[in-house]
């Protein structure tokens, strides 16, 4: 059993097409290394930025994988396009005769796709052939979700697709006039980085969008829409979603794996706000119907893009009012920045017998020295992660050359609890200045 | 039991997105009269051009339908954006106050669904929401097909779906390169507009596109691409579509119709090549196994649009290869040139006892001087159908005032007798021309 793991963070549909700054795509690289999370041994990796040692051995300490056993192949992943010849031949080499049975790309594009069938490996990529035309498009783009949440009944906040500035604008002012705030939702993006909320209320926050922009009126929605049109159709390649935005709303998410044989949940969780975006908790503690609803209704959604032959994870994700409805704000076709609580924290870390009695917080970043400093720390104060009882603090995520931050999972017996041991994550003292 | 029949047979994705020359919009409205022949008593139908009496007469004569009782209200139907205030309030006034219990449009798109929705009728129109959302696009995307025809196991040319310039001139220039002929195809269009063959053989007829490209050698190909790239993109909206091209296959297809209940089919045939397409015949004269196959892979195609929330008629075309390969090439997701020969020549005019055997041959246009005498002439011959026998030429659509013809149908028992009362129809001495 060998598995090709490919870190292409940023597929142009993640980005929304272009290739971003070198920040960007640094932090994208970064990103990418939580594919060591599914790594087994014998594994490649295909990833913008070598893992480095500490935070490798972290993952595979915990994953029981042995780390001489991976192969990681270093090489760019730009959004778009086939993959250079010397990448192919790099993974390759790294195979070593070795057949792929199992391909797991973050997004599975063309370029993946390329890869795969120079590799002869299109048999483990499930959904080879549906991905190598195109198709993962179809299950990320904002507005053909529009279109498969009303064919399918799920339940989306009133709006439109719009094709036209013209068409666009008429939709946005609409929602002004009625007294709404309104949410632009670029068809291809990711995190909320696509999304503006339109707005009188200047005390309006926008959650899961990149900014709020407070208009005077309808009108006003009007010109930016036409003025913004081009980057919002992102150069005319796209339509743009024209939604009611509901304020204050809880995100959620259901996640599951669309395979060949059915649907089957991967878990779910709800995003916290505090007040912007700065992690998740899973389970999302909602109350048990609306819970059914969003895993209802997310399993539809999956069902209709298995109907096209889409395979690979998908994420629903939707909004809880305070008004209390549900509604369905999108879906997204790949690996998703909660993929690994479900798949491998959650499931291998602690396993099923135990996995409904803890609560997993990913929230906000650690600022640390090093890696080795953050676990060092974690060790001292009894929170690292204990196999034996299933609970502790899990470094999920290594971004210290980018920003100084590693990403902390606490997993425990409850929320309270989780957030206890997220606020007890010991402080480091800033390094004193050097002397000039 | 009131229908409202929308004659909008230039929406955008039936046109590549531009309105066309007055020519090309007067043909496309002259083409919408065809919904008459769906016309039922008291049924609504919004036409760019109402019908010529002799027309209406012809059609509703043989339908049984109450001429009378039709309204037909005229407005011009642009290819995008809503419908103005007058033409729904035309509508409106139209119904007079008569509740819509089913709306047929060429092409559901948000034209038309914006007035459905302003009538209140919704649940006329089957599959609203999605089609409200822009649905339709997803269903007659040339891009999005090959993608869903990859992921239902549906059999297709080799090829790809470029989003750049370089990927399909790539493409294409792999297909020269290996001695093939290629077909660059645009996202929306229709008729075969949309297509174009590139090929190094000069003797390629392009069959089902409207040029054969003959280029030097796969780097034209990638010129060739590149240089036309604004066209096949539509401006750069849409992917292109870049496939093996099959010389002197025979194009077929097979016509459902998806419903809530499931997928029904309407019927099947085959088009006719003479040397360029000018007419098909119904039903397609396959072996029984090719039939079997166009039919349970058009079948299975039309259930993951089902799955998505697309209602109405779907065509699923394909061609059978010289070498006796069935291949699907696009799905089309409304009325087509061929629906009425399904669900009212054969279904009403023949009727289910004898519909099977009959042939249908809708085969080029005939030059009259005017519709009536094209009747005149009909009945003088002995030619006209005959409700007794259920054979002769029906005049499915009048043309007369845009190129001095009329489009007839041949109903027979059988192919060589439906081209041979095809090959009969009275020939009209030219008129003298007026003395100068």
């Amino acid at each position: 059993m060998t598995a090709l793991l490919i870190g292409n963070n940023r597929a142009a549909e993640m980005t929304g097409g272009p290739d971003g700054t070198p920040e960007e795509r640094r932090r994208a690289a970064r990103g990418a290394q939580r594919l060591l999370w599914w790594a087994r041994d014998g594994d490649v990796l295909l990833l913008p930025e070598a893992p480095d040692d500490a935070f490798a051995d972290h993952v595979t300490g915990l994953t029981g994988t042995r780390r001489a056993g991976l192969t990681v192949v270093t090489a760019a992943l730009p959004p778009t396009g086939a993959l250079p010849d010397a990448t192919v031949a790099a993974v390759r080499a790294a195979l070593a005769g070795r057949t792929v049975d199992r391909v797991m790309p973050v997004y599975a594009d063309t370029g993946v796709t390329g890869l795969v069938r120079r590799l002869g490996a299109e048999r483990a990529l499930p959904g080879w052939a549906f991905h190598d035309q195109g198709g993962s498009a179809l299950v990320n783009s904002k507005a053909a979700f529009r279109a498969v949440a009303a064919g399918t009944g799920t339940p989306v906040a009133a709006g439109t697709v719009a094709g036209s500035p013209d068409a666009a604008g008429a939709a946005a002012a609409e929602l002004l006039a009625a007294g709404h705030s309104a949410v632009l939702k670029l068809a291809f993006h990711s995190g909320g980085l696509g999304n503006e909320v339109l707005t009188t209320d200047p005390a309006v926050r926008p959650l899961g969008a990149h900014r709020a922009v407070v208009l005077p009126g309808p009108d006003a929605a009007r010109e930016h829409t036409a003025r913004h049109w081009a980057g919002l159709s992102s150069g005319g390649r796209h339509p743009v979603v024209v939604e009611r935005y509901h304020p204050e709303s809880v995100p959620v998410y259901a996640e599951f794996e669309v395979r060949d044989a059915g649907v089957v949940l991967s878990g779910h969780g709800e995003m916290l706000m505090d007040p912007m975006l700065d992690g998740e908790t899973v389970p999302a503690a909602l109350p048990p119907d609306l819970l059914d609803r969003l895993v209802g209704h997310g399993r539809r959604l999956c069902e209709a893009y298995r109907a096209l032959g889409y395979r690979g994870t998908l994420s629903a994700d939707a909004i809880v009012t305070p008004a209390g409805e549900l509604l369905f704000t999108e879906a997204n076709g790949r690996l998703t920045g909660s993929s690994h609580l479900h798949s491998v924290l959650a499931a291998r870390l602690v396993g099923e017998p135990l996995r409904s009695r803890r609560v997993f917080l990913e929230k906000g970043a650690w600022p640390v020295p090093s890696f080795g400093a953050a676990l060092d720390a974690l060790d001292r104060a009894g929170l690292a992660f204990d196999p034996a009882t299933r609970t502790g603090v899990v470094l999920v995520g290594d971004r210290v050359p980018v920003d100084g931050t590693v990403v902390p999972c606490v997993i425990a017996p409850d929320r309270p609890a989780a957030h206890a041991v997220r606020r007890s994550l010991p402080v480091f003292a800033a390094e004193p200045a050097p002397a000039s």
